[in-house]
This record gives structure tokens, C-alpha cells and sequence, in this order.
């Protein structure tokens, strides 16, 4: 019997990278990265025109070399018939928004919009429409819109309506020229079949859509601007499927591009961090993955939809199919620790680390490590970029207490760190509040591969095992999996998951001395989060309103 | 007419300096310095022998040396004739406490005793008595002692019965063998004279002496250790003499010493920091005087004795005879800035300072003042060494709130000085809230002198003219001004005064467009100030219980 294979494809902010994974037992047997020549577009296009405060573009053909790049590479280097392949997945950065003619051609790239910034892909990160994401929130609450409960009360700037909004705000020639307005991840699935799909996923959590309510009203968007009043159904498609499902095959260009067979199966697109959960196994409820990097976001599958206060979102559907998926997260956390090397950090620490042949944030782990929790006598809130779960609140500031003329910084250094356990804390906690449970803790990415003081501090603040994932990466990992069960190799997720999904074989568990200290230093956490953050003294909000004078 | 003149010696923690002054006009003639060779002793004794932890001694010898380095070489430089001389003034750092015989021979000079470390002198910042003061604290506060209210409630360790009743306790060979307790200013003046006196300045500030009532008595004594009831009048002499007063006239040993006649005047001794006050011409009621330096002292004079909560004293006569002088503090300023210079300072601006060849506070400084106040949105409480007034609390610690991913190192900097400055600020209305009125505002020490930026931010923040004192040397040139008083040059310390005291031209007028937003930054600071202060939430205590755990 030959062998088969999965191929996943993961697009990230810089790059994407291709995992080839072995369906027999799991392994993942090569990867191969393209990085974006554009990269991230924020001062200018191609063409040299500035750009606007607040941008943040991408150019399309980036994404269409990333596969020209390192599919066939893949496939050659490892002698593997393309036959063989079974599926693909993709999963990419969302809301990563363009839009396209009726071909799928995007504007941008066509000659009388290729200098009109409006036209290009407007990355995750790209942050221009806080107006609008105001404007939707204000509307929806006066409208008294049941649908923002899902998202914590509140859409961000960096979602799907804002951005539309935006581009039909500020550039209406290309509103009134565009067919669809589209999920870069839909896109590159589109190019690949020729079909043309929208995720739950990415339709869930970006772009307000529900299962069994679907977009939001006609009404809703007639308030907005009464151009988008029938939006849905034309520049937007109302046809969302379900995670898991097959989006289509591989056509003529989706050959050219890749080298693989026409016919091969191509899954509905994902979320670069929902898609890590069946990498690290995770298929059914109660069990939250932590996917940490620059920020972190939580994940967990529901069997009942709860109102939870304070979440980015729960999406029937949203993560596995049959499931309510629930995000919630932290907008800084890796983001903290580079702040606070970059700028806090004395020049005698940076020689040290030098001298030691290693990187300032080993060197500052290797001095925080030898402290006793509390011993520093120091407490922060962790909100140097705003709250995101559970106060979701985007003008909330860092706090740090404690500080007396002996302080370190590498005692700084382990504060900022614990109080991001202590957010990762209240998160479960909120979670359990409001009947989601959790009950067992996962984590993957940059910071749970490398950092185990970190993790350690998660274990014993949350008093909770933490299992790893098994993947280096876990996103295109787990787009391998729905690639494989979209090809039919798996009956379903669950089984998929459970084959190639898998962990490493070290966990973290909770020192029961340090859980006491711990739980006394998370009730201050608790009591100074809710004075500075539940408005008993909103003295942040009106510092931020006081720099503005 | 042959010309007079007075001379001022400033005994300060590292050096004495000595300055000559001429009485016609009051120019500072000139200056000589002289470091203690033995500097402060915190780890060793002359002979080698360690010291216990939070020792800090000084030797004897090294203040008879300031006196013979300087005095007669100014005399010499400046061609004077020692009969022009009318009078000496000495000031210097308290409590800076002795123990010496009948002679005044101090008993860390006899053998018997010089590998004994509390045979030396214990220098103002000697910690280790802080078990000491807490029994003198707990015993005064259980026997309903008054005089606790004129100091704020709690006496401080660096004072001068922690002092003895350490020595008491760990020594009690040196106690037995010592005549008298002494300050080192009230010595250095028995040497040149051969006057045994005490100043009312040390003893009401730092040896709860009270003009009236005197020492606490016998039973207060008894209750601290049975050993020491008898002390007032015997180890500890009860003879106060008023601020103003003429000690006695160089003896023989003095003019040996310093090569001035025989007879001329000497003043009583003086604290450093007090006697600046008739350097800058204050020798009326309603005028603050701030020395602003590693920490600040604030002094004013008024008609009344009134019960000011939060103080570090008030003493009738204590700085100008007539009236109660009141002293309030702040522990932390220039300290503040060198921790957060030495510990939060990134190489690069490090680098771009040396660059410019600047030094890294100023670089920081130039960059600090193209802020608008509440630029940064960031706020601070100024407690990294605990709060001296108006909390009167050790145990409290340095808070900051605002930060956010994108605040600057020098924009905490800046936050860091505006934090003293409303420490300032609510020193200033505390008085005024307590019936001590705050007419005019004055600064003397190094950061009034050198830094710009800061004046003008306490102008902003205080709402009110800052007056600084006219010489660099304020403590030695109030020295000086005492030094005349004695010899009858003048009538009275206010002509004194008058005369030979003196402010700069400049001065730092409030701009009332800062001041606008400071008042608004400085209703936070007070709202957090009691929050974290006033037992709201304990948070910075319990913090402090946990670290030593």
C-alpha cells in the first residue's frame, strides 16, 4: 500500500510555511517557509505612494508565491507522487480582508485601482477603521443588537465590517467595483478550486455571522450607510460553510500553483490559532488551548452556547463542527517583554548577556528564575496595550506597584510575566463563572515551546497541569488534519485529530507552595483589576482622555 | 575701617566645607573642601573588622581635620587677619550621634574601646536601630505620650534615643563608660571652645526635646529599660540652648585648630539642612523652604505651635528663635531619579547621550521637556523609599499607572519628578489644611540649582513662585550668618539675615496653562495617594507581608 499524505499550508503575518505530514503515523515530514516580498505594507505601496496613519497592507501575489514556493519544493524533495496527497488546508491571519472582481481577480491588481491603497489587502493588524468599529458598536447598541453580546459587548477595528466600512467611506470607487469582499484565506482556496467558499470560522468570529441568525439585519447596515443596506447577499456572500468541510479539489491553477494533482481535495479555510486545537489533539469540550505568542489567545469548545461576558467570541461551528467555539484572549503578552527589553533594560544587563553568549531575555529569565513568587514584592496589570478579555477595553494602561530602591529589573522582568498568568487566571475563571468549563489546560506557540520559567508561572498560578502541544507548528499542523479529512481519509474530525493531533510528552505541574503565595497575590490582582478596570476609579480612562488635551 | 568677616563650616556625609564670608556685603569670598578620609563606615572598622548589616560610622578625627584643612588656609588665601574674624558658625548632618567622656574625648579614640564599633560615630543613616525605634514607638504610644503628636505620630530610627538604647542593648561597656551622648555638631563646637552645649535644633528635631516640657520623662525611660531612667541629666545633658545663641570663644585647642584668635565668637551648632533657611533671607513666619537633593526637607516658620499630622517635627526655637520652626520630608527624590538612571535606562539612550557628551539625566531632561503635562498619560506615587510626609510610613511602596507599549523611558522620567512634585504639593496643603500658612516657596540644594526643568514643573504643579536661594552653598553661608549673630555683628538673626542672606534673580513663575492639567493629574494622584496610603486597599503592606514569606 503507498503511503499518503496531507499537505497543510500556514499564513502567517510575514510568511507562510507548508508542512507535508505522513497520514500512517503523524509525523510531520518536512516544512518549507516563503517569506512575503511586500511583507507588511505600512508606509507605502509598491509604487512608492505614502500611506495613511494606520495601515497595514498586503499585496495578493505574495500569497500565491508562498504557494508556488514551497509546495512543489516539498513534494520533490521528499520524492512524493502528488497522487499520493490526499487533501489540503489552509489557515491564515484574520481578519485579513480584500476585495476581488467577480473572476476573483483583486482590484489591486488591476491598472486604474494598483495605486489606490484601498484596493490591497488589508492586513489583520491594519487599524485605520477605529471609527467605523465606534460606529458599528454605537449603531448596534442603539439598535439594541443581541448579536454583540457574542463578542463581549463590543466588535474591534480590526474586523471584517470596520474595514469595509472604511474603504466605503474613504475610496467609494473601489466599494461600488468590488464583487466580494473576501477572508484572504477564502481567496487563496478560491484560486486553488475555483470555487468560491466562506469559513465559519473567519465568518464567526470576524464578521458577526451566526448559524442560525446569520448576518446581522438589512435594518442594521441600511443605519450604518444606507449604500450597504443590501450588502449581504451581493459584496458579501451569505454562503458560510462549516469547519471540516471540503471547499472543492484542485483545479488547472490550483496545479500550476502547487504541482499538485487536479482532483486532490482542498478544506474550507481557518483561523491561523483556531486551527491549532486538533493539532494538539483537542476535539471535544472543557479543555482550553492557550495559543501564546505576541499576544495570547484562548481557546475552548462548548456543547451548549453560554453568554459569556467578556469574550472575543463563541462561534457555533466556529473551531469544530458540533461545537460551540469560544475565544477569548490577552492582547499583550510576548508584545509586554519586548517593550520592556527595548526599554527598560540597563545598558550592564545587555554586556552580561553578551558576555554569557546569550539572548537579554534568557539572561533576564536566568535571574528571575531564582526568585520565590512574591519575593519581588511587586504587582502589575498586565493592560500595557488594553484589556481584551474579560474587561474588553481597549483604553485601559499597564499598572505596577511594589516598587521600592532596591527593585531590579529582572524582578520587573518576572512581574509583568506573572501578571499575564494572573489575566490567563481570571479568563478561566470568568469561563467557569458563566458555565463554560475547563478542565484541562493546553498550551502551544513561540512562548510555550521556549520559555518554561513562563510556563511554570502559568502552572502554578492557575494551579492546572499544562500539557504542550506536540507540533512546532501547530497551525499548519492542523491544517494538514482538515486537508486530510476533507479528502475523506478520516470519517471525522475527532478521528483525524486523534491520529495526527498530539502533544509532547512533558507537561507542567503545579508547585503546591507556590499555588498558596500565588492565590494570595492573584486576590490583590483581582481587587486592583476590578478598581482600575470595572470603573470604581476609572482614573486610566481619564489619564488617556487627559493626554488628548 | 577694617573690613569683618564671618566664617560658616558645613559638615556634610562625605566632607566639610568651610566658607568665608565678608559682612559688608555678604559675598561668599571663597570656599575650601575637605573629604573625611574615612568617608562612611558601612562594611569595616579602621582596624579591619566587619561591621553588622545596616551599620553606618564616622570617626571623630576626620571632622578636627576639616577644621584644620580648611579654616586656615582660607585665612591665608584671602589674606585675612584672624582679628577680623567676628564669629564662627558649624552646622551639620543629624542625628550624627558620639559617645565621650568627660573631656569630650570620644571613646572609639581610647584603645580599650577602638575595636568596638559602638565606640564611633553613628552617622545620621545609620539603620540599625530600627528595632529600637519601634519599642520607643510602641512604649510611647501605649503610655498616651504627647509628644509622639508633634512628630507626626512615630519616631524615625536614624534618631537619637533608637541610637542609644541600641548602643544600650548591644554595647553596654560603651553605655557604662560614656558621659555624655552628644551630637557631633554640638562636639565639634566643644572642641573649638571648650563649651559643652546642645542646640535646640537637634534636640527638638531628633531627641524629642521640647522647649517647654523638656525631655519625656523618668517613667518613659524607666519603661524602655530600667537602665535607663536616670539618663536626662546625667548621659544626656538637659542644658538646651536657643538657635541664635553664642556658644563660647575659641580656646586654645581652637585656634590651634584653626589658627583664629582666641575669643573670637562660636555659635551654637546647627542642623544642615535648617540653617539654610536664613542663608535664603527666611526668618519670618509663612515661607517654605524646600532642600531638594537625594531627599527633600521642607521647613517653615510660624507664630503657633499647631498639631500638623504627617510631619517630621516642630520645635519652638528649633530654627529661628521666636518662632515654631516645622520640618516635613520627602524620602525619595534624587534617589529616585539615580535608581530608575541606573536600573530602567536602555543602552542606546546611554550611548546618544554620550554622543552628545551630556550627562545621561540631562539627556533624559532635554527630552523629558518637549512633553505637555499629561502627554504621557502616565502618574506615579513617589514611595520607592517609603513616604515620610504627610503618611509618615515606611512600609509603603513606588506605584505607576499609564503605560502603555508605546511610553518612552524618558516619559517615565518625567512622570518619576512629577510624582515628588506632588508630594510636594500635598505637604503644602496638608500645612495649610492644619492652620500653617504657605505664603511664598523656596528651594535650595543641587536639584534647584541644576535642574530647570523640575523647578518649573513644582512651579506648574504648586501653582505658586518658586524663590531660590541665592548661594550654592546655603547651609555653610547660614552658618556663616549664625557665626556673626554670635559675634554681635548683628542685633538680631533677622537683620543677620537681611543682610548676608540673599535669593537669586531668577525665579520659576507657574504657567497657567500647565497648571490647569496638573491640577486634574493631581486630584488622580490624591485619589491614589489615600487608596494605596490610607488603608483603602493595604495592598502595598500586604505585598510587603508576602515578599517575606
Amino acid at each position: 500500500m503507498t503511503k499518503k499524505y496531507s499537505i497543510g499550508i500556514d499564513f502567517g503575518t510575514l510568511s507562510g510555511r507548508t508542512v507535508l505530514v505522513d497520514l500512517s503515523n503523524g509525523r510531520e515530514i518536512d516544512v518549507e517557509v516563503s517569506n512575503y516580498p511586500h511583507a507588511v505594507m505600512e508606509s507605502q505601496l509598491p509604487n512608492g505612494q505614502k500611506l495613511p496613519a494606520d495601515f497595514a497592507l498586503q499585496h495578493p501575489n505574495d500569497y500565491l508565491k508562498v504557494l508556488s514556493d514551497t509546495v512543489p519544493v516539498i513534494l520533490k524533495r521528499n520524492f512524493i507522487n502528488a497522487e499520493s496527497v490526499v487533501g489540503v488546508g489552509i489557515d491564515f491571519t484574520a481578519c485579513t480582508m480584500m476585495c476581488v472582481d467577480n473572476n476573483g481577480t483583486p482590484l489591486c491588481l488591476k491598472d486604474e485601482f494598483s495605486s489606490n491603497p484601498y484596493s490591497y489587502v488589508k492586513l489583520w493588524k491594519h487599524h485605520a477603521a477605529q471609527k467605523q468599529a465606534d460606529k458599528i458598536n454605537e449603531t448596534a447598541k442603539n439598535m439594541g443588537c443581541d448579536w454583540l453580546d457574542r463578542y463581549g459587548g463590543k466588535i474591534s477595528s480590526e474586523w471584517f465590517f470596520p474595514k469595509i466600512l472604511e474603504t466605503m467611506e474613504n475610496a467609494y470607487d473601489v466599494y461600488e467595483n468590488t464583487y466580494r469582499f473576501i477572508e484572504a484565506g477564502d481567496w487563496v482556496v478560491w484560486m486553488l478550486t475555483g470555487n468560491e467558499t466562506h469559513n465559519a470560522c473567519m465568518a464567526g468570529y470576524k464578521a458577526m455571522w451566526h448559524k442560525k441568525d446569520g448576518f446581522p439585519k438589512k435594518e442594521f447596515f441600511k443605519a450604518l450607510d444606507p449604500r450597504m443596506e443590501n450588502i449581504i447577499g451581493t459584496k458579501v456572500s451569505e454562503q458560510v460553510l462549516p469547519m471540516g468541510t471540503k471547499a472543492g479539489s484542485i483545479n488547472k491553477l490550483g496545479e500550476q500553483l502547487t504541482s499538485l494533482s487536479q482532483g486532490t481535495a482542498v478544506a474550507v479555510s481557518n483561523v491561523d490559532a483556531h486551527v491549532a486545537m486538533p493539532a494538539a489533539g483537542i476535539t471535544t469540550a472543557d479543555k482550553m488551548l492557550m495559543i501564546m505568542g505576541t499576544s495570547t489567545c484562548h481557546m475552548v469548545l462548548g456543547r451548549e452556547e453560554k453568554s459569556v461576558k467578556g469574550i472575543c467570541g463563541v462561534v457555533e461551528d466556529g473551531i469544530i463542527e458540533g461545537y460551540y467555539g469560544y475565544e477569548a484572549g490577552q492582547s499583550c503578552v510576548g508584545d509586554h517583554f519586548d517593550w520592556f527589553v527595548k526599554n527598560c533594560i540597563p545598558a550592564e544587563y545587555r554586556e552580561l548577556a553578551k558576555e554569557k553568549g546569550i539572548s537579554i531575555h534568557k539572561y533576564l529569565r536566568e535571574k528571575a528564575i531564582t526568585q520565590k513568587p512574591g519575593e519581588s514584592g511587586l504587582l502589575a496589570l498586565d493592560w500595557w496595550n488594553g484589556n481584551r478579555s474579560v474587561l474588553v477595553d481597549a483604553d485601559l494602561t499597564g499598572v505596577i506597584i511594589g516598587m521600592t530602591l532596591a527593585t531590579k529589573p529582572y524582578e520587573i522582568y518576572r512581574a509583568l510575566i506573572e501578571a499575564t498568568a494572573y489575566g490567563t487566571r481570571m479568563i478561566i475563571e470568568n469561563f467557569e463563572k458563566n458555565g463554560v468549563k475547563i478542565e484541562q489546560l493546553y498550551a502551544a506557540g513561540g512562548i510555550a515551546d521556549k520559555d518554561e520559567m513562563m510556563m511554570q508561572i502559568y502552572a502554578d498560578v492557575t494551579n492546572r497541569t499544562i500539557r504542550l502541544s506536540g507540533s512546532q507548528q501547530a497551525p499548519a499542523l492542523g491544517s494538514a488534519i482538515f486537508g486530510a479529512l476533507a479528502g475523506g481519509y478520516f470519517k471525522s474530525i475527532t478521528e483525524a485529530a486523534q491520529t495526527l493531533g498530539r502533544i509532547k510528552d512533558i507537561c507542567y505541574t503545579p508547585n503546591k507552595e507556590n499555588c498558596i503565595i500565588y492565590d494570595k497575590l492573584y486576590e490583590e490582582y483581582s481587587i486592583l483589576h476590578d478598581y482600575f478596570g470595572r470603573g470604581i476609579n476609572n482614573v486610566l480612562k481619564r489619564l488617556k482622555s487627559i493626554k488628548g488635551m
